[in-house]
């Protein structure tokens, strides 16, 4: 499956039709050593951190499982991650569902040995928490800067009467700990009630800019590409993808749905805009099979880190002269 | 959970998280006075008008179940309705679902004893024959105005040869008695085959204002907004939302679904548009969770409400000063 | 039920509401000799040519269930078919589910009879191969046009190292055999990663037009509407609608679902465009109940039925002089 | 498809695959005249009855989709009903799901004019409540023996607070109207908790042969039949099943399920035993589509159908002397 | 709703249908002080402890809704336990799902003030790890017996490489804490494949009398009933009903499901077979409604609950001499 | 993952949950090579040979998932299957699902190979077709005996008008190929409705012992091991296993379900009856996870694998002395 100078690609679909086959994310081989990639698929079934309904532990395995649908070129910006990265499939972060401390180590360790490894992370959750120890792994020194696709904006102080780690904390805790540059960090499609009209009160102030649902449907999925292209700016950056950004009628399938979200076709559009961006690494989760009759939610999670791979394999391609 | 003045509030999340603690709506307490209360919650769980598949009657209890989403602050239009009235769930109308006719009695009688208490009654029902009985308790002598979001107009004579109470008539009885005042009506995401060319020629005679949905998406949000505000004025009015004007992608679950409806998205914004409106008023209908698979409809169901819980809880703050 | 002039009539909801009664198509009798028809809907139970998930044998049978919801006109409009046309249930093709070639055959001599019959077909599939036997049985000598509602082209080659009939073939082997005129071709929807650069290239060097979403979503309903009929002209016409055209969160009852894809709203507003076209029959595939929980793709395919079934009575009743 | 002397066959699976096809009651042709017919399937879509779950009114329409998987001949007894006996699809009587009182006058003139033609019915309803008007229809003067499947005894008096027809009444009305022979019924099954201890009073007073299913896990399938026999003796009698007499893991589809009932296999055991009853009738009911998930439920109910039709065309077979 | 003498009843069904009011268990008052009860029916949705599917935590809310079906009187008993027993709804515990050590805790003192009110619980779980903290709770100086019915003994040291708090591990450790007295312990239905042959070496050294499902299907239920007396004899003993003890079949609900299960009729049995003994507590756990299509298994679960009811009042009324 | 000697061993839980990790086939590795193996565990994602509900090809892949809940050893037999044979995933067979003939050949030269590398074949199907290509591929010239549980005898001659390869038919194409000694072949299970009174015939002709579900039920498991012991003898046989043999309760996930069949306790009670046959194979197959919501019978399939697993580890162990 190796097509020469360690590129990988997917199983042939002519020889094991999508039904057939180990679920393995995008049908790339397994691969244990994070030497030999540019970019690892990697899953980290987890969800510690769910204040509502769990389940997206499920989320990695329903994800690969719906990945085989995924073919190689993307069919708009015509680029095949395939031909201009090394990528391939690295299994999943080890963790016990009953010990949080514990299994933020391991994330943490195992995110440290892919960065130092030299390769980029595009991983599948679980819940939101794990965004923190991913990039406790990648930090390098430099903060980096955040597209952030959510319903909600997770910098919540604490749930439960004092609880710091939840999955409505992990960007709260990765700016206060350094690992994310405010001034560099934009939040697409936050809504919902509030608790509180001070619920976002830490963000602004931090200055992450948040961009209500409300204001992304005013500006067209273009001017939100635009705000987020001059937020970001040129620095290293991580892209997280919360499947809740969407409408639940899109992905039914998570564990705190919020109506009134975006389309898939919007999402796609605002992913694609942001080709050229300096990306590190990014992620898609929430995604929780037991509330996704019909597995439509885990397609688009599939889906929407197969638009990501592309931003990230082009990413690479360029750094490397393969484009 | 009073917070003084006769003020309720939400069961607090800190100490039980929303899959926790007995589901009232929207996690009020349980009040059975109406006299202490600006707003009621109300469940009709009654669905003995339905023309083809059965099972609003369980939408009071999927809608409470669901309503445990719900916060506490309108992100948009920044309204909190516990700091503008006095809210708390009424519980279920007592009903009969093998006896229409007592049961038409009973919930004309509670909605006049709540508006004899002085309470607005935001009701969940239920099909939407029970919008009528709650005319009728409200009908104070002065005929209401009506916003009506559907995607059936519901003023047919009769069904099923000469039966004149169903769920697709109870807009053309509350003509008839004088409920409703037909020049200030307007109807909102009409669409679907008819049965004849002459479907709607008696609320087009009467006056009514009917839109189709094509109609609504070339006027867009704002514009649909304007003409409701145009044909309602400032006089009473009340607010029904039939569940199925949304698109069944986004509201699966419910009796006679019409696809090419309204987004959430979109519902939300011609809501959020009414504010100031004068509501007397208001209910979510013909949510049916047999149909419902993953309780979308549900939470769909639970978001209007706390949507029109804001309009209604504004309007009542102006009315006492509290804005 | 027939009302004279050998006109027939869904069956009366009055005394038979939706569900209840035998579920043909759009409620309609079912008659045997196609000569009675101006338009036959037909059932073709067959999936024998799926890529990945089967299930479209079930179509037939669900779709005639969903439509008993179907009413006798067409609301936005106004053309009611069953005054148009001698429309009725012709019935399902006897098919083979263990034998193409067998099949194809049936297929090809049930359609070529209904064509000699002077009806025109509306078929519910059974996948998107079926459309292949079907324009062979309408072939008359001259070349169709095809207005062609789709994620996916269908122009590849083969399959499997060499299949040369799938639901990804059909449209490559009809112009290969002369039954499609390419330059009269348009494929609206086209969407989803590809397996390589070149797959489309067979359908675009044969002249036909291929209009990814995005041009769709940026030209706007009514653009579409004017490229199709730039494209397929006043000439003879078949128009096939692959329900997976359609988002999966509108339809996720299919076998190759994609995601971003179209509303139902748009497909509805795009058949409506299309009034005049000169068609000679028409079809829905691809809807797979299995991956339908709830029903509601079903739905959509009858609806979608009957939005053709009024473009087809219309253009019958232009041709008869009935309207 | 008919054999000659008027005897009916269903649709060849050969020809027709059993996913194929319109799903009439075993495939058999729909004929609407009794007089042709010895035994009569006919479906009761009403559930106006039920006091918990609505839905049975769909019971019809999926009980004849899945008994398209009904072959011909019973493996155990060897008798072919369609041998023995003119069996059809009457189709379903005309119901109004809104008036109740109407609807009782319409099924009873139904059977009624089965009765005088001369057939024999067999039911599906619809909820247990059907079972009153369709006794009455086949009242002679002579009442009537019953053999009654059920979790519940259905003999309470009424139902909240004065209601006569409900599904929980039909055998007290039944009896009060001397429509059954209170000495010759027997109910199989009963279980669940009661309301109060004198629940069952009326059905034993009226000398009822009531047995809990403990005691018939204590007998045995053949203890159970030597009662049954024993309680109902040579007379007439009909035979009723409601699905709910099954424990729910074999039948989940149903509005009032209780825990710990009949294995299929017990129930198909029973029935089996029954051979040489003097059947005057017999129906399924309570099967509701809406809680059976991957309808099962109506699967377990459409060969119930088979298993009394094959006791019933014995008994028309051995009055016509045809076995 | 109090009967006089502090005892409670549910909700009248004549006037609110068990699909109305709010899901109370049993539709018993909501009642917050224990020291008005002699049985106090509370919810732990906590599933920290599980190792395999979560989803317990939502278990409370669903059995409390399907409970709704549950009477007033044991038909086989012939115990109301209303009339024995002032038993009300105390409520959920507050619970932390992202903290497992405050949860214990909480969750310790919960029923440590519940005893000290002299009230006996019975609980609906949340995952088997919650009857640790119970038992915790309940402990007055003198170890328990247990009835314990599951698939799995529960009795393993630590899980993920050393973590003592899991669902799979709290029998372990109240045999530790000296909670229980293992010579009185019976566990009844395990199976399933074990990790290594030692698995329950552990647990039998203790002195621990496990009963596999096949020595049960064997005994028979008088025979295991038998067994359980002799092991659990008369001194006080708590009861634990894991719903996997019960065959996937009957309740797929749960998060380790293991076929070759109980039937619901055989657990009835033996619960009922316990009359007498001398219950101290009793726990419903391991309910997990996402995965509980139909809502059976929460069924299941809340007439379990009520059997155990039926023996728990019995209990308290002979001890308090009302029987 | 290798425990020396070529043994192999499940992924470790304590690291990787169950959720978590790739799912083989009982997480052993995948090899790729047989020769390295004494059982290999394959898939045959195919189901071209189905008459009614196709869905089976992807039993391979849900199989793979749910057998991440088994564990090492057999509790009743206590057998550690890893510890006597070389056991892994040998992945699926490549398969067209649009050609029959080019996969039957891929299906028999896949298994002679495995054969002829010494490997004893453990197969997840699929529907029940492709067992005739896994006999055509094991055949050495030895006529095989056969164990075979299934509701369906499958030695129709022919489907659909001559069609000699579908799910209905493979043993007898294996009778008249010499594949199977007829005299050692036992079908277990049948039940249903026949076609026809002489559907048998060919079978019972040939010397098949065919035992109905009811003189199964009335030997008992221990009667019916002892039949089927009597009949297979000592010589090599073959183990098949249609998952509808079990009744759609357990196992609803399947094409043909057929009601009155066997619980899952008495299947484990008959296969480990087993022990000591002379297996050469084995297969479980017509699971299909369309039609399987919750993924039970999925679940069932897996655990019925280890079953067989288990009898066919023992088997090797005995021949190489390692027992």
């Amino acid at each position: 499956m190796d097509q020469g100078q360690g590129f990988f690609e997917p199983l042939d679909v002519a020889a094991y039709p999508r039904f057939s086959g180990l679920p393995t994310f995008m049908r790339l081989p397994h691969v244990a050593d994070p030497a030999q990639l540019d970019i690892a698929l990697i899953g980290v079934p987890w969800d510690a951190g769910v204040t509502n309904r769990p389940g997206a532990r499920h989320g990695p395995r329903e994800i690969r499982n719906q990945s085989s649908l995924m073919r190689r070129v993307n069919h708009q910006t015509r680029v095949c991650p395939y031909e201009l990265a090394r990528i391939a499939d690295l299994g999943d972060v080890s963790v016990n569902p009953c010990d949080m401390d514990e299994t933020m180590d391991r994330v943490v360790d195992f995110y440290t040995a892919v960065r130092k490894a030299g390769a980029l992370p595009l991983s599948a959750g679980g819940d939101h928490m794990v965004t923190l120890p991913i990039l406790r792994g990648l930090f390098d020194g430099t903060p980096l800067g955040l597209v952030h696709f959510d319903a909600h904006s997770d910098t919540t102080d604490s749930y439960f009467g004092g609880t710091k780690l939840t999955h409505g904390t992990p960007f709260r805790r990765a700016i206060e700990e350094g690992l994310l540059d405010p001034a560099r960090m934009i939040q697409v499609g936050i809504r919902g009630s509030m608790f509180d009209l001070h619920d976002l009160d830490f963000a602004r102030d931090a200055g992450v800019r948040i961009m209500f649902i409300e204001e992304a449907f005013e500006l067209g999925t273009a001017g939100v590409v635009a705000e987020i292209r001059k937020v970001v700016g040129d620095a290293p950056c991580y892209l997280t993808f919360d499947i809740d950004c969407l409408d639940p009628a899109f992905a039914p399938g998570t564990g705190t749905p919020e109506i009134g979200g975006f389309t898939t076709a919007q999402a796609q559009q605002m992913l694609r805009g942001l080709r050229g961006l300096n990306l590190m690494g990014g992620d898609v989760v929430e995604v929780a099979p037991p509330f996704d009759p019909g597995g439509v939610t885990a397609l688009v999670g599939a889906t929407m880190m197969f638009e990501i791979l592309c931003l990230m394999a082009e990413a690479v391609g360029t750094r490397k002269g393969r484009v």
